[in-house]
């Protein structure tokens, strides 16, 4: 057996963090040497997260407190904004560090979009240049090399993935694309807040940062680039009262020759040798329930009733495929390890 | 105090008949004398929905043993296809009865349209002829008058309110309107299904129907008629775990020289007067429990990043305005007696 | 008709204040002239609770905002502690005044108990001396002409209901008394805090308070008062991922002599005339959907297949009648208006 | 690599048995030969449980086109009653065969107790008195040698582990023991029947069985073992709107010197070594969320108010530790693997 991967974890009290020692704790190259969590520095992190009782792990401590000299690689899985001067004083003192940064700081390449929908000046701009998109599937290689990859969102995963190979195969049409994006509670945090109480979101359904969600951003920077000129997708987010789980309604307007068996043909051929993508019989209908707690993605695409439109469904788990699940992926990419290691677990259902 | 309207209810085992009873067992005008349950015949109704024990109500009977006598108006809510030939029975029996049907055997006027998407021929064309859409609020003349009245689908109740007002004043495109039509479980009746059992439903979302949801077929009657030319929309429900509610998401692309704010203003001028049709601010999501209960519809219009979309939202209880409340509605309206009555209880939240 | 009863509401922002809202205002003989709410004054109520769009409400204001004027009587919403002295003041300024308390300052008679439980010295001794313990079917007549009544807890309230009379009878051993009572989260009130979040509640199940919750001294107080010496049932809460009800399992040990049969005997003696209060028939098991939205509780008595144990259910709504449908049923009775005014919505359900 | 374990799955189309599928797809050391699901045969079991879509599995078949040649364990996951005369048909055909019942047919080991509580008399008494009680914790060496494992229910598991020891020690009344027992949606299989409908199950509470659930038979025999003599626990089972875990509330009374933290002990020492059963710390609450998806059993034990009381609460999920999971475990005990092998998935939270 060779020397396991040692790895840290910033922000190991929020969902993302959790959800990164389940999956790591039980991966067989990586070894769990550092959590922090500022606020509840000092506890156990079974007292935090109970389902860990029985595990060995490391206390939870400040990232002041971390210690970087037996640390290969970082997942950062702290809140938007913060992470790009906390990412650059990693490197700044290890250099050769490799980071997995789950926030939205590194996702933009260009820094005017970042400013406009972020609303302050990039503090790292430098590190930007140099990140990778992490949504492995269709960006493997330039990942493959990186020291930075900045997770896409989970929202922007679930509509990318089934959306850009269509959009660079010209099968629909960039300027007509609308998504509905169901999510479950889990991907909104731990954070207290009266929005995200039991009853304010059970037995309901609601729209939220609609026009303005930042997931947008991304959308316009990877569709724009798959289809040679700017997409402005209507982009709607919506909460429904699940855990987890993220499901992409996708009305697309074929181009000219196109039809949906051609769509979902593309599709099955893009994504015929990933492990962790599943495209349906045509015109089967996927299921949020049917990725729950696995690193997969299930797309459909079904067939409108007029002739120039179809519908594509795209659903993943929003904590693992779109968080943790694909942080490990591009864990075990930039390491040289096989990429589904770690990654297997089926999905829970019921 | 004048004499109660005397009601019978058929098909009361299901979820809209015990809604029906709910709202008509206290309402101030009418009083039920029937309730009819083919399977459950002889069944106190206490015993198939134990939240009205302590309530005097009629025993369960059988279609076959309802006695017409001493009825005034009755509702259906009756499976489709069953309903036509029974309706067509009760008014051989008593022409002078009035009828609500919940079912969807009367919503299309065009006995085409109804084959097509029903798969058989109508069996009672010359009803079909005579009833009215029962969408009050947009058909308000049509009903008052009418001895049959066709209660729209809960689908597309909540997709028409928002759309025909819109389409009327040209303000949008009737040929690019896409709706993603969320909905809680109990539209799908009492019926025992695999794909309705508690697992398959929480914690996870998924589309049916796609490309083929006959509330489509009333879409296109409504919409065709307000545009005054053809419109295929997109329609795409999707079922997600609650009881109650329907949350339209609709989409749509905005005429010449419209704006979000012209169409909201239009909607907020159509339903000023309306008791039970609230518009929200311009650009405030609406929750579809905030109609929890109550047969209220709540809408909310918000722009879109682009400058030719636009976002509408609509929201009701699927039971009560998109089903018994709209029922009942139409009820006080075919009886001269004020609109609300019976219907102004507040929503339940939490 | 005669000039309504003009309430007042403090702490209007949290579920049970919406709770009373909703109930007030379609109340036929209450007129809601205030609300308070200290943190959100100067909001419109719709703005804090969407379904009150479209109703004419006084605005929120502070406490110390309120004008007694125009009031006769004062719903007081407030947190447990607070309560006494804000009730103290307002009887200072307006002796006349009648005042429901939904907080627990008022429920336990004995100062000792109070201090024990509450961990501080009660704040206002003599009030505490007049108020009258608020469950109205089991002391109608001191509620009767009371000032002050002291609303009951939701817990205390499911489980006094059918215990009451069965210690009265002599029919159960009040040493051996286990309750396991399961709530919905509504109960916990719209704070923010961590363990309220959706992802934190949903799919899952986890008792708190265990052995120390305070609803625990209401019990013993009226368990003790029932039984003629003192009584220390074990109580166990749980919460479970549901908005509103309250399930108690009350498990019992038959009086020599008793029988399962008796005891349903005596509660359906006890609750014969009660419109709020169902007993079903003998082995059959109570669900809390059946009471949601409603004022009622439902009432089970089932055998043990031992000799000497009985399971006996009850179920209520905890927003109703556990809190505010008790508050208005005690207003109806101390105004002398019928007691089942503005309380007979039938449950919601599905 | 020596060879795997050969397994078959009788009635693969089942929760249990998809659960089976989910552990032992990935389960190192076995393979999976054989799905039988008698109503579904033909069907691929991607099309009947779609989160298995990209995995290769066997088609589904009927029992009777089960060809034992290549199998050496069968998992029998089929309703009780049936499984006592497959099972014994299985092994006339090949008595080498090891089997794994998840039904009740062998877990009572008394004929007369089968007979009254099942209502027929047991078709296969010589294996009756063969089959080993599996649970694993508490009967490891007998099971080790067995041929055939009756895996206990999932209610029973729950109680008899936190029981059994206290009675054993001796610390415990055993005629006096009350268990609320509360259980997710997902144990009462995928039959469809109304009462299983997610408008019946969720938001609401019920209990079911009430003095006649078929899992008290177990707790009979195993309490009973344990005390040295006859007990008869008060075991209430509820339903509660989640898909996973079973939750039971255990209100003990000590024998005389005993007290709570004594019992704590003698949980923490019985469990010490064993790696799927974490006993908390003395006083903290468990919860079933913690143990989702996971082969986990969380003990809590809280002292009453009252001296000779205390609350000793036990957590597992129904589908794993409660059923699939333990049969996992079985085999891998009687296949001479690790116990922990294809089993060490950590909890799914949030």
């Amino acid at each position: 057996m060779t020397a396991p991967l040692n790895v840290a974890i910033l922000g190991a009290s929020g969902y993302t963090g959790s959800e990164l020692v389940r999956l790591l704790a039980r991966h067989p190259r990586a070894a769990i040497r550092a959590l922090t969590a500022d606020r509840k520095a000092g506890q156990a992190m079974a007292d935090v997260f109970p389902q860990f009782a029985g595990l060995d792990l490391p206390r939870l401590v400040t990232i002041a407190e971390l210690d970087l000299a037996g640390v290969d690689l970082v997942f950062c899985a702290l809140p938007h904004g913060t992470t790009q001067t906390v990412i650059k004083d990693l490197f700044a003192k290890k250099p050769e560090l490799k980071v997995v940064d789950l926030s939205a700081d590194f996702r933009l390449t260009d820094p005017e979009a970042y400013a406009t929908w972020y609303g302050h000046a990039h503090q790292a701009l430098e590190l930007q240049a140099e990140a990778a998109f992490g949504l492995v599937e269709l960006n493997r290689e330039a990942i493959r090399g990186a020291r930075l990859v900045a997770n896409p969102g989970c929202h922007s995963t679930t509509s990318i993935l089934p959306v850009v190979p269509l959009l660079r195969a010209g099968l629909i049409d960039p300027a007509n694309i609308v998504i509905v994006s169901s999510t479950g509670m889990s991907g909104a945090g731990r954070a207290a807040k009266e929005e995200m109480l039991f009853s304010e979101v059970s037995e309901g359904v609601h729209a939220y940062g609609v026009g303005k969600h930042r997931h947008t951003s991304e959308l316009d920077q990877e569709f724009g680039k798959a289809a040679g000129r700017p997409s402005l997708a209507t982009f709607t987010p919506q909460l429904i009262p699940m855990n987890r789980g993220i499901y992409a309604n996708i009305t697309v307007t074929l181009a000219a020759g196109a039809t949906a068996e051609r769509l979902h043909e593309a599709l099955a051929t893009t994504y015929a040798g990933e492990p962790f993508v599943q495209v349906l019989p045509f015109g089967k209908v996927p299921q949020s329930r049917h990725v729950r707690g696995s690193n997969n993605v299930q797309l459909g695409v079904i067939a409108d009733r007029g002739p120039d439109r179809a519908i594509v469904i795209s659903t993943l788990d929003n904590l693992v495929k779109g968080a943790s699940g694909q942080a490990v992926q591009n864990m075990n990419l930039i390491s040289g390890f096989p990429e589904t290691e770690g990654l297997n677990q089926l999905a829970i259902f019921p």
